[in-house]
């Protein structure tokens, strides 16, 4: 129950195995607006909350939810008369509302980035409505955080009320933001700077559809200082209720984004920051972790965590995803050996990712399941990964059956030998995926050695090896051609 | 076991539920290759046929498939020494090995055809390696049937073995195939005909792509005389080597697709036939259909049963999308009657279909769902429905929850009128699924009335309808736009 959005957000969870969203209502309340400086909850935003929770409370009976968390943050927190509304709250629908402290929400902040980025030591920040969170992470902990009032809502109603921007307002707030940052003492010196919250979704997939950026969401996004100055000057040559139709901003923010990318764009300023990595996780996943992880309520290795989500999720990730990974990566490791290209841990990485992600298509349809596995990669998202090393492991797990690697979807994020590369990887699982193509680990391992200028690879069997060899043999055309040189199934 | 290709299908099978195709290999085995006029299964295709035998079975142990069917057609069939073969294979691999008659290969065609096909009178045609299968429909029965040494391998080997298509050679193959549907006496009359069989896919295929065609299979596609034409005059204009690289034409069938296609338009042109109706089942489905279906092994209603089958293989399809259907229709039927536009049973049965289906893409993820529903409806295709209303069917679930309904995928597909159809079908299933937001049936139906200039629909709740009314008032603006008044939901 956010100062200018209130969002009802379903997770389904199978214990050990995968979590993900399953339902999601939405409803721009404000209940923030118009509070000003005596801090009061006026009675047209809190009839509006007050229809608000009364919806989610129905829903949520209506769908049979068997938990629910319902958290308040900054306007209500601050307002003098919050207790008139949760009362009413309380009354008409039963919710008990918890209002949490800025400490808190620097908390659920700091869960939601540290379990969705690879963030061990740096800065955090979320920008709401009402409030800015900051946070510092040493070794995975929060060392530091503050919560500061400059939230969206706030500091638009306060620098910006009218439809125009003028140049003076914009620096008065960036003022009083580089003011209230400067007291801090621990906001300074660069770094990895990692941000959360609707204003940061909003001004990234801005940045992105500026760029030619494949269809995929600002997970793990970079948006540079640069890039955001150019937003802000775009936004505030538009009048306030234009600024909806900038691609990437949503319509119900038109009136506040402008301050909110200021407030931003000053915080960056203060600390020294360059660049900023946008996550999506948020609050909302911050306290779905501290209820549902251990304590410390931190996945131990986000990336690795991300791919076994995903591949549980739609029943993948088993013996034979397993096996291919194996084999996968003892003929990218053989290969490498034998002086057949320059091994790279990132590379390996992703290999291994698209191994054990290769067959969720399945899911959908076995025709075409390379495809569907393709779909679904860049769909749901791998947190922990950058956007260009989701379009990796997503080409990867595309071409591991047939096609011709193409690397053009990479767009802006193409970096040179990338056709190479995809190439190399997608010859291994191709061939890997073959040798395990009747998914019963009859093929136990398989090694690899040159052999007169081509590359033979011996298949070590432990059950009849009929079908891999026939497969194999039929599918190593894409590694010979990456590898340059023929290569020969021993069978 | 044909006598071009084999093919290792495997189908998953929940019974009263769903079926589907979940693995598949396939081998270009030509076992009939070079058999000439002695009928006798030369060396080296039947060490080819031998071994992929040897793949199949050695697959199916290790994919634990339940239930093995062998089935074999025209080349073996007619090899005075099959016997050989299918000793050889029983032998090695311990497969037994059906050989079918000519009769019971177009029985099962009947079966595929009539199982996704809507045609209760008319023809069928199956275009094979070996021979070709014809059939004339009753009532659904299979009233008539016959098989023909005509086959694509058969007729190229015979009439086109070079690399170039002489015009005298063709018009000499068109002449015998003439000569031979001449004896029938029953293939006569035009009417409806419709065709399986991987010559004919592969036609149909290539002739869509000459089209501005949505990215959909070819069931249901209607193959015109004209456009089967076209393309055998852009077959002949390649050398035989080459016709594999016209688009929707597999490299492997390059040297007999040409053969095939004029035995097809031959074939049309002695029954009168101008459009042949495409179906992507063939004779493994009849197989299958015979040993899962009932006695006769036809399902009751095409159409419903893919719509029903492809919503329960993805758990959808239950009390929630019944009950969207339910009020879609009321709604759409309701309007109708206010005189607020022209019903059309077509369109109305569209609806229902979409409704059932809306929310398989939940199985993908929740954000986005109304997009994977539709990704998933256009991939997975809907047996007895057009390219057009499978098309309509995946755009109304894709916009069935926001955006702005377009109906450009159409492409050439599109009829006057479609953005209209579009617009009211997608206003229509929109409040719908808000009435039913929370999933519960707490609007157990709606009223419909026309009061001042506006609609008033009027929800008759069983339970508590907060949610609905809420719901459905922030998404009644398409159905307005599309009827051209206001629309109040009364709450």
């Amino acid at each position: 129950m956010g100062s200018n959005s209130w969002r009802l957000v379903v997770y389904g969870h199978e214990p050990g195995s995968w979590w993900a969203l399953t339902d999601e209502i939405r409803e721009a309340t404000r209940v923030g607006e118009h509070m000003g400086e005596e801090r009061t909850l006026k009675p047209e935003p809190m009839d509006r909350a007050l229809h608000t929770a009364a919806v989610f409370a129905s829903f949520c009976r209506a769908a049979g939810v068997d938990r629910v968390d319902a958290v308040a943050t900054s306007a209500i927190r601050a307002a003098v008369n919050r207790d008139e509304l949760l009362d009413a709250i309380r009354e008409r629908t039963g919710l008990r509302v918890r209002v949490i402290s800025g400490r808190e929400e620097g908390w659920y902040g700091y869960l939601a980035l540290a379990n969705s980025t690879t963030l061990r030591d740096g800065f955090g920040i979320e920008t709401g409505g009402g409030s800015v969170q900051l946070m510092r992470l040493e070794d995975r902990r929060l060392a530091a955080s503050e919560s500061l009032q400059l939230g969206s809502v706030t500091m638009s109603e306060t620098f910006l009320p009218g439809e125009k921007a003028p140049a003076k307002a914009m620096r008065a707030l960036r003022g009083h933001v580089a003011r209230e940052m400067g007291e801090l003492g621990w906001w300074e010196g660069g770094g990895r700077l990692t941000g959360i919250g609707g204003t940061i979704r909003n001004l990234a997939t801005a940045a992105a559809k500026r760029l030619e950026f494949p269809d995929v969401d600002v997970q793990g996004f970079e948006l540079t200082r640069t890039a955001l100055g150019e937003l802000i000057e775009l936004l505030a040559s538009k009048p306030a209720s234009k600024r909806g139709a900038v691609p990437g901003i949503k319509p119900d923010r038109a009136d506040v984004i402008l301050g909110g990318a200021l407030v931003l764009d000053a915080c960056m300023d203060a600390g020294g920051f360059d660049v900023l990595e946008v996550s999506e996780a948020g609050l909302r996943e911050g306290v779905f972790f501290e209820s549902r992880l251990g304590d410390p309520p931190l996945v131990a290795d986000v990336r690795r965590a991300s791919v076994e989500n995903l591949a549980h999720r739609y029943g993948s990730g088993g013996r034979h995803e397993l096996h291919v990974a194996h084999l996968s990566l003892q003929l990218y490791d053989g290969l490498a050996e034998a002086g057949l290209h320059e091994p790279d841990g990132s590379d390996r990485e992703l290999l291994e990712a698209a191994c054990m992600l290769h067959d969720i298509g399945m899911t959908i349809d076995y025709d075409d399941h390379h495809r569907h596995s393709h779909y679904l990669i860049l769909h749901a998202g791998l947190p922990g990964f950058t956007p260009r090393e989701l379009v990796l492991i997503g080409l990867v797990a595309r071409y591991h059956r047939k096609g011709d690697p193409d690397a053009s979807e990479l767009g802006d994020l193409a970096l040179p030998g990338d056709a190479e590369r995809l190439r190399l990887l997608c010859g291994v699982i191709r061939l890997a995926e073959q040798l395990e193509r009747s998914r019963d680990q009859s093929v136990a391992s398989v090694g690899v050695r040159p052999a007169n200028g081509a590359v033979r690879l011996d298949p070590d069997a432990s059950g009849d090896p009929t079908v891999a060899i026939w497969a194999a043999r039929r599918n190593a055309g894409l590694l010979a051609e990456a590898i340059g040189r023929p290569v020969e199934v021993v069978g």
